[in-house]
């Protein structure tokens, strides 16, 4: 299953070039893995507060295929392609139409409130599982 | 009639106080008027696009009475409280449920190609009304 | 005494309207305090730390007069028009050469732990005291 | 030879993980850049306004080793690693002190008023020669 937040997009995330700076991009992915983890019934405050748990990006890749522009009406999907003991590695698309804009590969590590790899908890893996691409009879 | 616009808090939109970076609230009251106006059936770039015009911010006044933290769910208001030649006063709220967070007053001048202060246009101008509050008989 | 900060505009500043955009304006004036302040001696993070104070903006007023643009290289001043027992009145301007481009004017709470007001530091106060405007004989 | 951008981490770059936010990395590389280029004699803005040139970001890829905080002070290093006709690939870090925060590639590409690949200019294309590394008898 695909997660897909619809979002405007405004005079703050554009640029002199007329057109969406890049690195806004990644404000949008995160918007959409955090609007993912909601839906699937996690909030990232809570699993802080009450476990002292955080997802912190490790890694971030991002190919620019065509600009959004002011006003435009985007897409952005989150999709789990693998899942470890600590880490999640997530797909990405931000799409106007069906016209992809960008895609992008994110890397999160769920650490502890000592800055190191914690096992993500079992309710939010079983959960995120739920992000991952159909697998047949895998 | 006052617009209202629902919006999610992001990590995006936090600073390390652990709550929202007070210039965000510029942009989450921008977000409100351009929605207001594409409800109203105005779109900036369009305006801008057909008839060289565009909307500049004058001044902006805010007040900060409570903090928005992450994941929160808010109601950003736009209402226009005066309308002149080629301005528009608007008055906008950041709530929290009941709570008011923020409150904002915000001066905004048509502006043409040249940087110069234009007359609303009269469809445009009709259409903004929507937004000034009841008035009895007046 | 009027601190000032020069700082240059760069494409995340600005907007599809070539112009830097409305909220940044804020960014460019709590970069100044936040210098301004370092430049006295005091780090925001070691009285966090140390004294569990923060100062939290309560109001912000803005006037913008002319835009600034995309490499622009501008000044961007500090200055203390008012001392109270928790708050502090700041003037800010933002400038290209001789030209204004922006006048704000912000206040300050200083803030504990349990986010109530609590009085500012007599060092820092001390040291506030040096960026009020110059006063002749009182 | 490596270009150096010194500059300080302010409330808006960080979030409310009490880090800096992981896209505003990418604003930080853009600074270094920008600041490249002005230092080897070439405004993107007079580029633009006179050859209707635009430097585009094709992709980007980031890791992410250490957290930078409120009040660091990073230095940003912008390199050429690839010079093609319109292609110009740069590798970048973010520093504090010894410790690499951050490493970035990013490909941009020169492109004209159509948004199509155009050829770099030669007079900037030597000036870029010279940020690439050492390359000893070659």
């Amino acid at each position: 299953m695909t997660f897909e937040l619809p979002l405007r997009v405004y005079y703050e995330d554009t640029d002199a070039g007329g057109i969406v700076y890049y690195a806004n991009y990644l404000k949008f992915a995160e918007r959409a893995r955090t609007e993912a983890l909601l839906a699937l019934g996690f909030s990232q405050t809570e699993l802080r507060d009450r476990l002292g748990l955080l997802f912190a990006v490790r890694s971030a890749t991002i190919d620019y295929l065509a600009p959004a522009r002011l006003e435009d009406q985007l897409v952005v999907t989150a999709e789990v392609t693998a899942l470890g003991g600590s880490r999640i590695d997530m797909a990405q698309e931000v799409r106007r139409g069906d016209t992809v804009l960008a895609r992008c590969r994110v890397t999160l590590v769920c650490i502890g409130a000592d800055a190191r790899p914690a096992r993500i908890p079992p309710e939010v893996r079983t959960a995120l599982g739920g992000l991952l691409p159909e697998r047949g009879f895998s």
